[in-house]
């Protein structure tokens, strides 16, 4: 079962941004992922009608948004912190991976009960060497060394992704969605019986002699057999069939 | 070692874009990523100076984008597409996860040498059944069940952060490559031939009655859509559907 309440204690700091169009697309993702809690340090413009029209249906998490003055005090009362950042310069840092650092902050959410922090820097200049000492947990994300600059937007709607991918336990292992009940599969004798049919109607068309079978009906059986037939698709394939089979007795008449 | 050369054989395909901001900000989650080719199904605005704008330093992605009319056009010369859709009703399809629709798009491209495509639909409509009709794999980003509103450039960046994910192998799963190369796969002309040839075999055998069409063709193309057809075998079924196409000719003479 997914228990999605760690995602109610992330904190979602963005320090100094400049650009309020990333603040109202951090709080879109944000909602998108099932985060609420967003945290602005000194920002150049808020509240601010762009954050307003690309936060979209998110105007909730905007509204809800706290504004302080330093990421000391937006970091107040966490038990843990990631910080993101590009660089690979200066301390050199084992840097955590996105789908890493999201593990670690939704479990230490869990295990402790208490609130988590993810820091974003400024669009242009990042976060300072003071903020990142704040932040236990160096995260990058992978990029292209060609390009690395990502949005500041969408940085912070990947990060929210691997979190909620953590809080549904689909990091640890290449799970599916977990989806609506599939549709009911054949059975062996249905996917048997179809071939048996298949077989027999195009002996009667004349593409299969059965004196040069051409390994055509293994081939057939390959292709069917790489799609896991479905009951009412054997239904669908077999009508079809019979359809073809009247249209042959008939010119054999 | 990484192998990202796969991810120059990703066309990302915006179908009727309506804002060209999304455009751009897709160009820079692109190239972030290590991905160039855009295909734009018939945007309401391209060039337009705000997509320019949003894709900041990825302008050479935008300018290199392909405008076409249709997506049977984008998809032209593909082996495989993945579309994107927070849709949960009619075929109730099994949806796949950001993660395992980039793996096998990846490994396909690897195992084929040939172009893979990545569909988006438009920001409020997505995309038409007929459009998720020509895709193999539908793909959904799990997203919060009360705001499932994902920007179309962040839904871009997300997919292209998992295509460089898998390309780095960091989201293997069971299916390991198979070691001798793989048959030719069929491209998607082939299969759109097939589909028709079908299509006109079972109108004439009197199993598909076009005034009363039951959702009957989208079902055979999900159906054949999850095989992955070899050249081959297309080749074969179209010679069986001849074969019965020639009975049925026959019957009305």
């Amino acid at each position: 079962m997914n228990d999605f309440s760690a995602l109610d204690r992330v904190r979602v700091v963005l320090s100094r941004p400049s650009h309020p169009g990333n603040i109202g697309a951090a709080a879109r993702a944000m909602k998108t992922m099932g985060l609420t809690r967003l945290w602005l340090v000194s920002p150049a413009s808020f509240p601010d009608p762009v954050a307003e029209v690309r936060a979209s249906g998110a105007r909730d998490v905007l509204d809800a948004a706290r504004v302080v003055d330093s990421l000391q005090e937006a970091l107040s009362g966490t038990v843990l912190a990631a910080a993101l950042s590009a660089r690979r310069r200066d301390l050199s840092l084992a840097r955590l991976a996105p789908h890493a650092a999201a593990t670690e902050l939704v479990q230490w959410s869990r295990n402790t009960g208490g609130e988590v922090a993810l820091v974003f820097g400024n669009e242009a200049s990042g976060l300072s060497n003071e903020e990142l000492g704040l932040c236990a947990l160096p995260v990058t994300i992978p990029t292209d060394s060609a390009y690395v600059s990502l949005n500041l937007g969408a940085a912070v709607q990947l990060m929210c992704y691997e979190l909620r991918l953590a809080a549904m336990g689909q990091r640890d292992t290449a799970s599916p969605l977990p989806a609506e009940p599939l549709p009911e599969p054949a059975t062996h004798e249905e996917i048997e019986n179809f071939f048996t049919h298949l077989n027999s109607s195009i002996v009667a068309s004349g593409f299969l002699d059965p004196a040069k079978p051409r390994r055509l009906m293994p081939r057939l059986r390959r292709l069917f057999g790489r799609v896991r037939l479905e009951k009412e698709e054997i239904a669908i394939l077999r009508g079809i069939l019979s359809s073809f089979d009247a249209g042959i007795q008939n010119k054999s008449r």
